[in-house]
């Protein structure tokens, strides 16, 4: 009996893990589109709202480190149970800066709000913040079964978010160019792109992690790609 | 005589990833500077070394964590030497991510040396890229002397990157207003600057990591701060 209730309750250890880890994906999904919706209805209580969310996944990130260290210390896990922990802590540091993200997005809400852009920007912006949270859900899932079957996919569907931005970029800097008082919020804009742009990269990185714990390998590496917006020069005499 | 060979060799692992750690913050400090460096000089060149030099960077964080989970499944230690090894992989990881900042920063050389801004720009981004690196420094320092008498000054000093940084963000705003044709190469100098603002993050974060592994406790929560630069609202009409 002593024996059994041991084992029972590791396992309702690391079960604890996994299901704080999708409280913490549901939380950070939430706080993202919720910034977005901000930013496009220029909602400064809803900014307010994320901003003040983000102390919650704090505490989640650091409440999962502390029971990962007990047990690794009190269980002393071997192979798979110790991918899952040391898979747990480094899910729950990506899912934190998911977070921080969308607060990030959430405070430039009064900066954008001063001066309304087109509304195919807002569209732009949207369909970026909706593919990086697809990606984010197939991780989370992948992650919940355990299943390395998507995680080519997510990966894949990376180069298409970096494209996106990188074109959405590209016109921000063309408003930019049209008229000097879109500046100001279009810089911003610019800011809340990459925010989104780098959720799809954290997406990767779980996708990796997921990928650790379920197989013990590191990933092979992809082929070198991300967004080619660092490249991109939007001349203002050749647009004339 | 077996023990003695056994504790020895736990102990040159443990040594082992606190070479590596050190090893990886040096090679992360010289491809910022490297970086910015090519920021400042139009050096093409040595943005393609910064460049390639990242992969060295992804290598040792990868190694690190292999050490570090086979330590564990091994040795399975206990509290300073269990915190020493997830602080390993914590600090490794922020210091993959300083190089990929580096990267990043490099890449924009080609968009930027499109147009030479003003020489105060790019004063300032050395300037802060020099606060940030001064910041590495000290905490793996004192990382390097399990000593968190540092520490604090570190945080402290966060402030005033940021402050810093928001002021070279709103520099950068109005060059762009004063000429459109600055709007590109200002846009990435924008976010060279943000970068580095970030790289003063993940010296906070390792800052926080030492702490965690000499005393065993989460570093108590900061006042709340950051960069400004989100409402930064630079009005063409009231520059008039």
């Amino acid at each position: 009996m002593q024996s059994q209730h041991t084992v029972r309750s590791y396992d309702d250890e690391l079960k604890f893990l996994a299901h704080k880890i999708a409280e913490m994906g549901g939380h950070a999904e939430r706080m993202v589109e919720q910034s977005v919706m901000a930013i496009v209805n220029a909602d400064n209580a809803l900014a307010q709202r994320v901003i003040s969310d983000d102390l919650i996944l704090d505490a989640s990130e650091r409440e999962i480190d502390d029971r990962a260290i007990t047990i690794i210390a009190k269980r002393q896990p071997m192979a798979v149970d110790l991918r899952e922990i040391i898979g747990a802590i480094r899910i729950s540091s990506d899912l934190e800066r998911v977070g921080d993200l969308g607060k990030n997005i959430a405070k430039r809400v009064a900066a954008v709000s001063d001066t309304r852009q087109s509304i195919k920007v807002y569209r732009g912006l949207q369909t970026l913040a909706e593919l990086a949270l697809t990606q984010l859900k197939d991780v989370l899932d992948a992650f919940a079964s355990r299943s390395i079957q998507q995680i080519n996919i997510v990966r894949d569907r990376d180069d298409e978010i970096d494209a996106m931005y990188t074109s959405l970029f590209r016109e921000l800097l063309t408003y930019m160019m049209e008229d000097p008082r879109n500046i100001s919020a279009c810089t911003h804009l610019l800011f809340c792109a990459k925010n989104i742009e780098r959720i799809g990269d954290h997406a990767t990185n779980i996708a990796e992690t997921v990928y650790y714990i379920v197989t013990g390998q590191q990933m092979p590496p992809d082929r070198p790609k991300e967004d080619m917006s660092h490249g991109v020069v939007v001349d203002e005499a050749k647009r004339a």
